[in-house]
């Protein structure tokens, strides 16, 4: 079987490590999201497509969802030292290894999607990871507070914990970048496309923006799983992120937000099973099952879910 | 007092010590030998500049005299995990991100000189710390052995411990490049110039290389250390970069092969007095004393013996 899923970091990370576990024999291609990535002290950090890999590969801290395990922060000490800036975004010794190598092989002019194979050929991850673009795209928020002011997305996320509001989200340079060699590829050839329970506007969302990719996607049987449960985001801000694009923090606003042409199935979480009756999800199959990733067995039932869902709708 | 030294790596760094102590109130600049900088994973590493900035600056690690004191090695061993090559130059973690900082100002179109002198805000060296050249000068090295094959010096410095034999030592880039802001003028406003125990053909020799700084420095009052105690090196490999330029590793060849057009005054160590009777060091006015770094106050006593040389040759 082949799957192809779309990824942001933590959550899809997770989702895909249970995945791998419930279909140890599908062929899994890794779309991963780059609007998120920044130049830091000059290297180039790719945060979800690092999470992704370090994920499946083992080597996360596994309690904070992201970054390294027994990580140390020699370097970024020196940095601040130095009074380098910027100080809110916390890169380790082991983390910085990666941005380095990263930086020199895109320098090198290799591009990103052949970097990341290199980074790969380490961890091993039991999954094809290609970035949705070789051509930068990275996501700015506009502030709603004041006068209009522009933020790199990991400025407001990270430093501002997405506070003031966003009054627009956008993915800059998404318009005219060109999906990453294999992607479209990867989609057409897939039996079906999964969307995790991702971010829908900052990582699935930016992803789709990306010309070609929403089309592809759309020919396809897609099951996707809610990053909404109760109302509320199981990690991160995705409310903040839904609020700035006028969409409810709702299970069933955010399936309806994917709408029928692209999504076929939505897994909803128990709390949410009236969410099948929504009329905005009219013409989507709605599934209500337990969606929280405790543990890999809770994500592996998730991921299996998933995958029936979408071998019954084919 | 106006003191401008010419500078290597570690042997510089110990005396530019003791040189501080003999002369709290001097006026110091530093003109340092960049020929040892390499770009490794990308990142631009000045080996002499560094050392001098973290010995002065009290951040050096004393025993070994070079890289960072209390240093760690995450991020190597993360580059060796992934393949990444060179694996025979050691960058600690604290070191990394010196080079990190470096090459993103460079990288921002800042001149080395102008980075240095921000790293520099950092060490508070107590001195002013001028790279010789803002232009990329790398010593290359053709070995002597087989088919001609040329290395960067560190390459044969550090991997190949100098063996084998060099047959050329070639400054590449020395001829067409420039002195960086403020070294001319640090050199025409000196009271006295003094080398170091150097190296005097890849450290010393490569400063002069760069075109106008010889020039500069035969105009002023010169007194140089030797490095050679008793026909051998103090420190380092001398004597392998002395043989493949045709000079003896003695302490009256080295003062010879600078020349009295350069140097007025020779320090020698006790076991070399002889060398006062030198033909080759006739118009050079040769002291002996102890010249053994061993301590502060030794290395002072040192220092204060060449600035009283020079105050009494000009």
């Amino acid at each position: 079987m082949r799957i192809t899923v779309l990824a942001g970091g933590v959550g899809a990370a997770r989702f895909l490590r249970g995945l791998k576990h419930a279909a140890p024999d599908a062929e899994i291609t890794v779309i991963g999201n780059t609007g998120d990535d920044i130049t830091l002290y000059g290297l180039r950090v790719c945060p979800d497509l690092d999470t992704v890999m370090y994920t499946l590969g083992r080597g996360i801290n596994t309690q904070q969802g992201w970054g390294r395990a027994a990580e140390t922060f020699s370097v970024r000490a020196e940095l601040a030292a130095y009074g380098a800036s910027p100080e809110w975004f916390t890169l380790g010794d082991r983390d910085f290894a990666t941005h380095i190598l990263r930086s020199q092989l895109l320098a090198s002019g290799l591009p990103l999607s052949a970097v990341t194979e290199v980074l790969c050929r380490r961890w091993r991850p039991g999954a094809r990871l290609l970035p949705m673009s070789d051509d930068p795209v990275e996501t700015h928020i506009t502030l709603a507070d004041g006068e209009p002011r522009t933020v790199h997305f990991q400025e407001w996320w990270v430093r501002m914990g997405a506070e003031p509001a966003a009054a627009a989200i956008t993915a800059v340079g998404a318009a005219r970048a060109r999906p990453a060699p294999g992607v479209l590829d990867a989609i057409d050839a897939a039996d079906l496309v999964l969307f995790p329970p991702s971010n829908p506007v900052v990582s699935i969302g930016t992803i789709l923006a990306v010309p070609g990719i929403a089309a592809a996607v759309a020919a396809k049987t897609v099951v996707g799983v809610s990053p909404i449960i109760g109302g509320a985001p199981v990690r991160g801000m995705a409310d903040a992120c839904l609020a700035a694009i006028g969409v409810d923090t709702s299970a069933a606003a955010v399936g309806a937000h994917y709408g029928r042409d692209l999504v076929d199935g939505w897994l909803v979480d128990d709390t949410d099973k009236s969410a099948a009756d929504d009329p905005g999800l009219a013409g989507i199959e709605v599934r209500a099952l337990p969606l929280y990733m405790r543990d890999l067995p809770a994500t592996a039932a998730i991921a299996r879910a998933a995958l029936d869902l979408a071998v019954e709708l084919r």
